[in-house]
């Protein structure tokens, strides 16, 4: 099994939306990627990023920046995959900058939390601007909803999701055990923005429930350390600078 | 019976903590009061303002403008009572606006909920500039803990308090009658800082919980619709320009 990061380019937010209630009047500019898991049982991606028409054309204010080859197509292409080959597709949560290219895989099997598609369809009052139901209703989709409880939903052998609300109402993080003696990765996705946001219980200013958010902090937290795992974080500026990205790989 | 609003001075915050993930970076600067029922029943405080002198020391950004005349202990004494004449205190929620007065009345009995208790001692990591026990652990104190539920808790005729969760987790929120055909009063407190907030549903940059938040918005405003009742906000600029303060009042 190899696991791929995606490298997708930048966006920018007010900082304060990383670190609530602080830091206000600050730009805050983050990497976004997406993963890519070449797997014995098929081909998965969790997450597909942004799109930077989209975002343009929606949230200018937050300047995205992505070359041509950072989208979701040219980075999968950089490993010599097309998208069409994609079997699985699992979000953690329907926010645009992590499934703006599902349109890419009409013929995947598309995996999400049943509230999500409540969520991006009637999103509340306070998150509207994250959600779009039209980056998600893919024309003839096969659609699995999901509704994990307390334990370890596994998409395929070694890759699992795990019930982590409080970013977004359904939001999933991933586990993936690639086994081989290879360390286990372990990816929050928006539980933690950053490492400062999970080691400090610092919430983003982002959230759907605090109380939630802090729960899957230390549900992650507590997993990672069990498995002696690997955390990445989704949009951690510093970190991310250490990451290898595609066509470099983790797992093998 | 007739209710006093009791101007208590201002605060500052910056405009994102009133409007959650908007207006970074400008400054807000918001009234603060309590309320005084000069009741048949007793003499009844329902919440007790701020501490110039502990936000001073303790939240210098907030900036605190408060004149001697507007501590609650010289707005009791404009209309001519003593702080030992209070019989009871009701606290919407234990935040430092809204309960620093406390200590002014060890006789009194105080009410509020149960859960604020427990979130002053043990405040969660992003609320926890909001609470000090010390505000609320007075010597002697005679103290009832209510948990409601979903009906108007009675603290006496024609004065009650319905459980608004959301800004803070155990939030109160006031409905006084004062009868004889006078209009009655509604005090959604911390349900919604301002009217913009309220009949926006743009929920406060500090909460506890944004979904209990936009129901306790729509419960508070269903029940002032339905009695015909007038909505005092709690920090908004601009209306409170139009409140009659002490030692003018309200019902007679």
């Amino acid at each position: 099994m190899k696991v791929y990061l995606l490298d997708n380019g930048t966006l920018m937010l007010d900082k304060s939306l990383a670190t609530w209630n602080h830091n206000q009047g600050i730009e805050f500019r983050f990497p976004v990627f997406a993963v890519f898991i070449d797997h014995p049982d098929g081909k998965i991606m969790l997450d597909t990023g942004f799109d930077k028409d989209w975002v343009e054309r929606k949230l200018p204010f937050e300047k995205p920046t992505q070359t041509a080859d950072q989208t979701i197509e040219a980075q999968l292409a950089k490993i010599g995959v097309k998208p069409e080959e994609i079997d699985i597709v699992v979000n953690s949560h329907l926010h645009f900058d992590h499934c703006s290219a599902n349109k890419l895989f009409p013929q995947a099997k598309f995996i999400f939390s049943r509230s999500e598609l409540r969520h991006s369809f009637v999103p509340d009052p306070w998150e509207k601007l994250g959600y779009d139901p039209d980056l998600v209703n893919i024309p003839g989709m096969k659609t699995e909803l999901i509704d994990i409880g307390d334990y370890e939903y596994e998409i395929a052998s070694g890759v699992s999701a795990i019930l982590t609300p409080g970013h977004s109402n359904g939001h999933l993080s991933f586990i993936v055990r690639p086994g081989d003696g290879h360390q286990p990765l372990v990816f929050p996705v928006d539980v933690a923005y950053t490492r400062h946001n999970l080691e400090n219980k610092v919430l983003m200013g982002l959230h759907s429930d605090p109380e939630d958010l802090l729960r899957s902090m230390h549900k992650v937290e507590n997993i990672a350390k069990k498995i002696g795992g690997k955390i990445f974080f989704s949009h951690d500026p510093e970190e991310y600078t250490t990451y290898k990205l595609a066509p470099e790989y983790y797992g093998g």
